[in-house]
């Protein structure tokens, strides 16, 4: 009986899921969920990710909090649209807030979409939002032991960012164990070694995001065209 | 519908726990609900707090994880007693596991139950395992607006651990803004700032669990009895 509910809502998730895909898809939008426990620093990766790509690129966040706007607040002026998703108690986002949020947005004009889930290891990587890849971020204070403990967010990722390398001197932190766990789980997604503060690992993400967008929605031309237009209107 | 099928469980569940609570009250046992993000360091905390107790407080620990034993595997040569329960994708522990766990403990002679909960700041607060006082855990490196975003977790706490607090130099890190968060949704529970490395609030940590056991499951004759008699086989 239990199970039964569970599934039932997972199925109704993964059928509005499909609908934004294909809406995402359509608009050749690369669509990013981004996931991490609490605190692992996804605010603060699209505080950089999103200057970093420039105004060619013109991105929206979707944002998910059980309250507040804080993130929202952080992001509002560096994103061409910027929405907060309060979940009232909720541990992650669903495929209908998403739809929710889409609406308000001209998907035709825009390059990337990064949703922002709930902070939680657990919970996010069951819902399928309609994203065409999955970041999980991994904070080096965190740990050297998660990947192994919360094994669901790491084999579901596209990509893992181990954040705040810049902590390692004063941390005791075995890299080596990250890997050999991954190995197990997850041999496709590369592991991008990052620092807000110092810039590491900047420069691979924007180029795995790029490579991403290409490859899943097609979007080579579409960048050509933006940036040639855009070029014509700068001069 | 589904806040009925939500509300149920719910319903099952404190009913459950209300066993456990009294079962654990009638053996003068002080059970610790220990909550937070994973990476928080919860693991450490009992690391620490364990043999600090000492031997005259006999603690027991039941750990919850979604997969491995690594925080067991840590904690079995230190307390009396350690069960490691996996929720195989379950996001909290529930009453109903902690009964099972109880089940194998010799409840009569232990001073300190310690509930290793699951790493996740949302899903275990909501959750009444049976336990007589909630530790939340809140790592400096997550950043100084934790409270604010989930404010569940801390509401319902008695006790704030504010940890790694020895990284301070290292982070920009605002405690006032915490503090600030605290005073409007639970002025109760006292702050600890905590630092397992150099040891900073453990002395305070130690004395409110002792209040804690002596308030709430008049504990201090026992506990006295119970020295004595250590201190009668020790001669």
């Amino acid at each position: 009986m239990k199970i039964n509910v569970v599934r039932s809502v997972l199925k109704a998730n993964d059928a509005v899921a499909q609908t934004n895909r294909q809406r995402l898809s359509d608009a050749r939008l690369l669509a990013v969920n981004v996931m991490s426990a609490p605190g692992s620093g996804k605010t603060t990766l699209l505080e950089k990710t999103i200057p970093a790509l420039g105004p060619q690129f013109p991105c929206a966040v979707l944002v998910g909090d059980l309250q507040t706007t804080r993130d929202a607040e952080r992001l509002v002026n560096l994103a061409a649209h910027t929405t907060q998703i309060n979940t009232g108690g909720g541990c992650h986002l669903t495929a209908t807030q998403v739809a929710e949020g889409l609406s308000g947005l001209p998907l035709a004009d825009l390059a990337f979409l990064f949703i922002e889930n709930v902070g939680n290891m657990v919970c996010p990587a069951a819902f399928d939002l309609g994203e065409h890849v999955r970041v999980a971020l991994l904070s080096m204070p965190e740990g050297d032991d998660k990947v192994a403990k919360y094994p669901t967010l790491f084999q579901a990722a596209n990509v893992i960012l181990l954040t705040k390398v810049d902590l390692r001197g004063v941390l005791d932190y075995q890299i080596g164990r990250v890997r050999d766990d991954l190995a197990r789980i997850n041999t496709r997604a590369p592991l991008i070694e990052f620092s807000a503060r110092n810039g590491q690992g900047l420069e691979s993400w924007l180029e795995w995001l790029h490579a991403q967008r290409r490859q899943r929605v097609g979007a080579a031309r579409d960048t050509q065209v933006r940036r040639e237009t855009l070029e014509a209107g700068a001069r």
